[in-house]
């Protein structure tokens, strides 16, 4: 087999094998594969695409290219939750010990991430004490016995995927929606997910910008887990507005710990319901959706949600009586109003600029090298459709330095009032599962 | 400005501009850009192709990365001829004579290349003695006083064409009409040719197997031309079947002199006066392509094109008795002849395999270090359109090795005689001069 071949046919538009997919990817992976020969091919895929059978087989490749995490310790369905990314998205806090509260084992290995805020790891470190750094036998018992626990990234996984991620990063050919989705998928895989939940973004914070190119991403995102094997669904919802209130690391612990207790925001609490009913179900813990959602109202009603977060937290060395007082959470120095300028409606939260605001208040990584500082953010006090008044906080700024006028011209800047009454977007908009 | 953003803006379809190209071809050169940004880029290429001046733009940075040929002390307007290449093309053996007998000054740089026979120069060294280890100066007078000299290749010519010509090999984009283009144009450009007459050919010996393929090409590399004023036309040529009837080097040098003589295959006559008549024309020797042909006609009648080919061979040191005695050429142990195994009409025969068969024989390179057996080749003694009858010579093999088996294999596999009459391919397609 010739890799000058395999581009020929994919530049011809013709249907790779399974053999030679593994080839490109092995060769790729052990370097006997030139960087200059994959990325004429991955140039060729933004051209021409790839096949249902050829994503998959992408997927797995990059799935066998490295470590797999073996997970069939843990009892039970392992159901992973992915999204695709957003601006103050405390989904992932909330879940956890929401559907664990319900008897889902919840095996999350996870990352610190660059972007507005931090990764989960980073939001969890707002709590004194908590670690990620525990043995994979530890991580394993914790599951089983508390269904939740978080371990930080180890092993060598995907390595295919990380060295084709910063080869098409330099050639222009990151935006292909089959080679975004096997990235996705082959990490999720190789985590050891048995089934998996996807909340594809979209919107102006989104990474895909439009609804059709979100479904397309999240069609292609669950052929593949179907394909594979790994039972898969995805929902498209919002990021035109960032989601809840909260972007910063310990403004979002506390917003979980709100929404936990059932004093969350609305769009964050419907969300994690939504995606929580689906997890459960997946899980084989509820019948149907009705059912499952009905669980996970009840461990919200009756505090065993937030008990399992206490639990989850004291477990890995945290201090838990941040839940009954989160002023023990980092706090900032300075606590600033954003005013309205005027009496209208909020028509607009541009999401991903609103992020780049709290960025610059230090709640995220722009590069590797870059440290957090977990007290800042921002709280939104108004979202899209609210009705304000001249004088009223549109945002509280929540910073470790004085002077935050950069940070509150970006703000107005992406924030329009209007004097019409403006809708508030849709929060879910489908949930695909084929 | 970044190689990446120049690849995303290939990729979507939008112009670059001469500074971005030429920010592309130096980088390349250079070694500052990398080979796997410029192979994603050439398949963006592939698929969006480039503009007119986009194409002209490439060609003339291609021409600046290197060393450019000054012929400004040959007198006269310095007209290049440039054939996509076939199976048996003794034009440029031909030509080059033919219009330096009419005054046009031809100041051949030549290689030895890969193929069924061997380059111009392989071909001129079938006759003793002769060389094209000349200095510059002595090409120059050379040309002024003969009107005709071929030099050996030397300097850096065109580093970047060839750098990227090596990527387009090995990553699949090689087949993409403006680069095809530009790579050919910036080289006869970079040799320093006032105006360029173009032999694209058709069919299955050549590159380009179809004539829109061949017709997009021949305008490419016409626009080019004209864009970096270089007057510049094209030929669409016939290569179905070999041209001529000799394919190998000595037996081309022979057929070369029976043309000189008006003596040759009526196809290469043909087509030699009429790539002639435009390179007398664009030379400014006559005022119409009628004039220009009735001067070249002439040339051959009065016997001073074959002079004119005597005295260039012996002023580079080469024996120009073979002219009249054309037995001092070099000369192969066994002559043995394919006989038709029945009657009828010759339909096909296939130029490219036919050009294979003569490099079994040992006419061409297969890789640089082949050598080359300058005594052997074929003589094709049928065309397509003949009438056959059982027992006649198709064609006539000249080797230094006794069994010929496998060649006369692959020439009855690829000469096609059929029961019913068959019509001669047409010669010359299209002349093509926008």
């Amino acid at each position: 087999m010739r890799m000058v071949d395999l581009i020929e046919k994919k530049r011809d538009g013709e249907k790779l094998s399974t053999e030679e997919i593994q080839f490109i990817v092995n060769g790729y992976t052990e370097g006997t594969i030139p960087d200059y020969q994959v990325s004429a091919f991955t140039m060729a895929v933004f051209f021409n695409g790839m096949t249902e059978s050829e994503t998959a087989d992408l997927t797995m490749a990059m799935v066998k290219s490295g470590d797999q995490i073996d997970l069939s310790q843990i009892e039970g369905i392992k159901v992973d939750k992915h999204s695709t990314g957003g601006v103050g998205d405390t989904t992932t806090l909330v879940l956890g010990p929401l559907v664990a509260a319900v008897g889902v084992p919840v095996a999350k290995m996870s990352g610190r991430g660059l972007g507005h805020t931090g990764g989960t790891i980073d939001k969890l470190e707002a709590v004194e004490g908590f670690h990620v750094e525990i043995e994979n036998q530890e991580f394993i018992d914790l599951v089983n016995k508390n269904k939740i626990a978080v371990i930080g990234q180890s092993g060598n996984l995907t390595p295919a995927d990380k060295k084709l991620y910063s080869l098409r990063d330099v050639t222009a050919t990151v935006n292909s929606i089959p080679m975004i989705a096997s990235s996705i998928m082959s990490k999720k895989i190789a985590a050891g997910a048995d089934a998996i939940v996807l909340d594809v973004k979209t919107g102006a914070g989104a990474f895909m910008k439009t609804i059709d190119d979100s479904r397309d991403l999240a069609h292609a995102m669950v052929r593949i887990g179907n394909n594979v094997g790994r039972q898969t669904m995805a929902i498209i919802s919002d990021m035109s507005q960032p989601l809840g209130f909260a972007i910063g690391n310990a403004l979002e612990v506390k917003e979980a710990i709100d929404t936990l207790k059932g004093e969350g925001p609305e769009d964050l609490t419907e969300l994690c319901l939504t995606l929580g009913s689906h997890m459960v179900y997946l899980a084989k813990k509820a019948n149907s959706l009705e059912e499952a959602r009905q669980l996970l109202e009840n461990v919200i009603k009756d505090g065993s949600a937030l008990e399992t977060f206490k639990l989850f937290l004291a477990s890995q060395g945290g201090d838990a009586s941040v839940v009954d007082q989160p002023e023990k959470l980092p706090q900032a120095k300075y606590i600033i109003e954003l005013e309205a300028k005027e009496d209208g409606y909020v028509k607009e939260m541009v999401a991903d600029e609103i992020g780049t605001a709290a960025m610059i208040l230090g709640a995220g990584r722009a590069t590797k090298e870059s440290t957090i500082d977990l007290a800042v953010g921002l709280m939104l006090r108004k979202k899209i459709g609210d009705k304000v008044q001249k004088g009223d906080s549109l945002v509280t700024i929540y910073s470790n330095f004085e002077n935050v006028d950069a940070v509150k011209q970006k703000l107005y800047e992406n924030i329009t009032v209007t004097s019409e009454p403006a809708k508030a977007p849709t929060l879910i908009y489908e949930e695909i599962t084929e």
